[in-house]
């Protein structure tokens, strides 16, 4: 049996997606064969317009759909503190924490020389210009190894332009991803974070 | 902070996916946004393609994009089987094993009182004028509970039109020790023992 080329294109599509194997692409398919026209019409328009209507904040590199991000265009937040995080998500999730009132800075992920990711590829040499003295720079990346080593390397770079550098607290479990956290443990992080710069 | 509607929107599409919560949907979703537009944009064609191309066959209610699906349009399938199943998956996993060669009849769905599926909801009522006398009918859906209600259902409805009918054999899967099978599934392979000395 020969099976229909738009259901196999569809499978194959699915299964790109992360922590979708063959086995859920082809269960998902099915279960969307079984959906109202509508219903698939309104999740291929969402995907669609998510593309065209996000794009990153150009300060902190956030996911937004206006020029600047939410909280970049918030003159009521805390204009000293810059928390750097690895992904969008991160933001979402420390927001939720209801502790931080300062800005952000996306890095859009973390140094990984065994993937072949540097410096190079993160969002880390537009953090620069935004550091002027009399700002605290807090490092909430993850507490994996890459998360450490990229908290590092953005430590040593920023030191010297004379701005104090802060680590959130180990509230987070050791090895955990930031987006997994719950709201207390991540509020906890932040508001016992360490100093490192001297 | 207030997040991007689309963004939004998206998330909201992707949890209403089976087996994708709400936070594996806003880990996709941030993923999606970080893939190139051309990938997103296969992705969404292939969801309109398949719900445009994609209806069940008018013989099994197998999925096909044809007049007849592949299995029915196949002249030298066994024409006195019809192997009768619950979801089209089961059509591909049948076809998998290589072990038959006869057509099939997809209910998509089983009996499920509880949830308000009830024998009209299936699609039972067209497997009856495919019923001459000398064809086997092979039950093969699931063993769970519902599965077995539905194959006791199938049979009491079509024994008295003097089909032959069987339900597919139970057992220990290939490959499985003694020692993890349930005492159920043993009980049943037990019983259901075949000869194999002359």
């Amino acid at each position: 049996m020969k099976y229909p080329s738009s259901l196999v294109a569809l499978i194959r599509e699915l299964s790109r997606l992360p922590g979708i194997g063959p086995k859920s692409a082809q269960r998902l398919a099915f279960y969307l064969f079984e959906q109202p026209r509508e219903d698939i019409e309104r999740l291929a328009g969402s995907l669609l317009d998510a593309k065209r209507e996000l794009h990153t904040c150009p300060v902190c590199f956030n996911i937004t759909d206006a020029e600047l991000c939410d909280v970049c265009a918030d003159p009521t937040r805390m204009q000293n503190l810059i928390c750097v995080v690895e992904e969008p998500g991160d933001v979402i999730a420390i927001e939720k924490s209801g502790e931080y009132t300062g800005l952000y800075h996306v890095l859009h992920g973390v140094l990984s020389p065994m993937n072949g990711v540097g410096p190079d590829k993160l969002q880390l040499r537009p953090l620069l210009p935004r550091l002027q003295s009399g700002i605290e720079v807090i490092l909430a990346t993850g507490t994996t190894v890459e998360g450490e080593a990229t908290a590092m390397y953005v430590q040593r770079l920023i030191e010297p332009l004379g701005v104090m550098v802060s680590r959130i607290a180990y509230g987070l479990p050791v090895g955990g991803a930031l987006e997994y956290a719950d709201e207390v443990t991540l509020g906890r992080a932040l508001s016992g974070r360490q100093r490192v710069s001297k």
